[in-house]
């Protein structure tokens, strides 16, 4: 039981997802939670403030130890709960080297895949350019070419043979991918590892509660 | 010796600087390395290209297991290499949590001083916004006034009592802004963090050697 944590956390965050994931993977279970709606601007509300005062989601605490970012408390739960539920880390030096760099590389592919989907929402109205959104896709539609052939022959992991902080991070990525509208013929590589993965347990049970009615807006329909 | 290892970088490029510090604090001298020009484009060349195909530096392999993400870099060497060098994971669980809140915390930081210095490079001219330069500027301001929160009472440390990852990482973040005409004066305890830790070996030894003829241009002098 992991009664002395505490997780808020947003229905399709794919950084809220990992760390639920993380939490089921090591077999932490019975944490405090509270789902919120970004919709009602409850990110920004007093009790995400007081964990996270940069008013965002996940807010994440063990005990007073806080861990809002979402990289930080995977690798904080790994590193902390080594041997308690699945093992996050591979045992080879190639599994581990393959594993962070895909890790970070995702960054890459999160920010691309935000810069198309929230680009009104980030961009004052003054100053929007088509040419600016036509660039965001094009970058988009290149680095998902390049995890397409990264996944090339996957055994149905990213890193390794067996699950790993790769999958716990990079997964919610790919599932947010398809969820607005991502195409899964264009990305045979991709989709056939999202597939794989995505009746895994610890995956299944923290499915984004506001995904349940099937696919979003079909914004990265193009891509 | 480290001959089995093989870093391209750039000088002055935090993420190229914080894989050198690394590989000082874990005693890996004698590794192959070549200093490229990003002026002159080398970052594109077919060395790097062979190595890190989105063309970017650093550059870095371990035998045949390749990191060109600095992060990855930095934490694939401190988990394969423990017990060699300095240790760079704190021991209690607390002084774990805050080295990876503020490591992820820190990309940030480094987001927005790129934001404001290349603002001009990443941005087509019929694009660019004077609202848009601005929005950053304030937006650097506040990342800045966080961090200078976060280190009051700074031990010289940024998690506990002890040099960790996350002055690995971060420490170059800092001496770029400071490069690049940052003020001292209005972030004291910053600058008092970084004038603890630049004589530091790791740090003097791989000090960028294009800055050693002083401060860049003051682009960030009103932050």
């Amino acid at each position: 039981m992991a009664k002395d944590m505490t997780l808020l956390w947003g229905s399709g965050s794919p950084p809220c997802w990992r760390v639920q994931i993380a939490l089921e993977e090591k077999n932490l279970q019975g944490y405090n939670q509270k789902l919120l709606s970004f919709e009602k601007g409850e990110h920004k509300s007093k009790q995400v403030m007081e964990i996270n005062p940069r008013g965002q989601l996940p807010a994440f605490k063990h005990g007073n130890i806080i861990l809002n970012e979402s990289y930080a408390a995977c690798l904080y739960l790994e590193n902390q709960f080594k041997s308690q539920g699945n093992q996050l880390i591979p045992e080879g030096a190639a599994d581990v080297g393959m594993m962070y760099q895909r890790i970070f590389e995702a960054q890459t592919l999160a920010q691309k895949i935000g810069d198309v989907l929230y680009y009104n929402w980030k961009v004052p109205e003054g100053e929007r350019h088509d040419s600016a959104v036509q660039r965001n896709k094009e970058g988009l539609k290149a680095e998902m070419k390049m995890w397409e052939g990264y996944l090339q022959g996957c055994s149905g992991f990213l890193a390794g043979k067996s699950f790993s902080l790769a999958d716990v991070i990079i997964f919610p990525v790919f599932a947010y991918f398809f969820q607005n509208g991502g195409s899964e013929e264009r990305y045979p590589n991709v989709a056939a590892y999202f597939r794989k993965l995505k009746d895994r347990p610890s995956i299944k049970k923290t499915w984004p509660p506001t995904w349940s009615d099937g696919r979003g807006q079909e914004v990265l329909k193009d891509i």
